[in-house]
């Protein structure tokens, strides 16, 4: 028995999240159907990151047991044909058999795009959220620059969710823009971090907005972090704007 | 009586082309469609480009007449809501009467998107084309500049295709590349001219990709331009690369 690590990209758009749920396509859903069809054996993968309903990916990672004579490195090459074309593996590899992928210490990279301008562009609709005005790229960086660190994260969690701690370290919060068209841009939030609350990179991204745009000056990231409540914080940002882009297993 | 002008956006994913087809969706056929309700009056759109089934548009462009009270740089504002996500108008002004989006003197832009890399990233499939290996962009560049110019691109044009000449002027071509996760790469071929024949610009990306793999040197594409005979150029490249970025009027 070998378990196996799986590297994963997909378009979230048509699934309703990762994990499993009946008469729902999942990602989930879908990896243990293929790769049981594929591998000729009943295959239950555990995912690292259970993406809602629209979130995209281009690095989530599954880990699996198998008997398969399939060399774990040929695994994704495997199994891509078989495949829908909005989910694809990158790469595979065998791991120790006591790696978990939610259990075990990573680096989180996620980014959130964002396309501004007077029109929502057809071409970027399923990756981005659309916002008609262009927000100051400036004082959104001022205000990611007081979200890294460690921090209680309470403020930037979906209410309601069900946690030992709120207390979260983040590495990494970049803004950056570029204009497609003239008059329209593509803004990209880039978040790196030990770990992640429910909607957490959703409500940072909606909290950079009001930054962006004035509502609130960027040093007023400070008080929502102190207040620990919800309704300080921005607006959670939608989910089609959000890519899983890599886990690091330090 | 008004000439209206619009830039017209869309997502050619779920459509048959621009051209109206009975019986299928096109992009023609929605603009009809939607600007008559909107407008209250029956409105028949002129296009500059035909595009093919799959080709995607930031900057083609309607023309058609109307009476409507509504303000030409308005028309844009009032249509787009009611459009389908994947197409929407960028802008709308008035022309004069003898105005004509096919028969004026323009510089066209299109874009061909390449993903490069071992996997088919799901996120990328709609709006470029997916190969494997990594072309040499700098061979692709040279041998780009041995298009532009004033040539005869019969070798270039689709096989049957009726034109009274197949002399044109093409202003740019440039090629770009980045690297969006290790080892996959975005590629965007550009290329400007005063006219296209059809299926040039995809005619075009498959010749360069040919250089790019050293299938052939960069200046082979001199002889293939000599030898006035579609065979000698390289694949058609698939319509979901191929964006019509921006048509100017001179």
């Amino acid at each position: 028995m070998k378990r196996i690590k799986l590297e994963v990209a997909y378009d979230g758009t048509n699934y309703c999240g990762w994990q499993i749920q009946p008469g729902q396509p999942t990602i989930e859903g879908v990896l243990n159907r293929v790769l049981s069809d594929v591998l000729k054996e009943t295959v239950t993968v555990t995912g690292a990151s259970r993406t809602d309903a629209g979130v995209h990916a281009y690095g989530n990672v599954a880990v699996f047991d198998t008997d398969t004579p399939v060399p774990p490195d040929r695994i994704s090459l495997a199994v891509n044909p078989h495949l829908p074309a909005d989910i694809k593996t990158m790469n595979s590899c065998q791991v120790s058999g006591d790696f978990h992928p939610r259990f075990a210490d990573t680096i989180k990279t996620y980014e959130y795009h964002i396309q501004t301008g007077p029109v929502a562009i057809p071409a970027c609709r399923l990756y981005s959220c659309w916002i008609p005005r262009h927000p100051d790229i400036a004082a959104m960086t001022e205000a990611g620059s007081y979200l890294t660190g460690t921090h209680d994260f309470k403020s930037f969690c979906a209410a309601g969710a069900q946690v030992k701690t709120t207390v979260r370290t983040v590495t990494h919060v970049g803004v950056r823009e570029e204009e497609i068209l003239p008059g329209i841009k593509h803004i990209v939030i880039t978040v790196s971090g030990e770990g992640f609350l429910y909607n957490m990179v959703r409500i940072m991204a909606g909290t950079l907005l009001k930054a962006g745009f004035h509502a609130w000056p960027p040093e007023y990231i400070i008080k929502i972090l102190e207040g620990r409540d919800r309704r300080l914080a921005g607006e959670t940002a939608p989910a089609k704007g959000l890519f899983l882009k890599k886990i690091k297993y330090l």
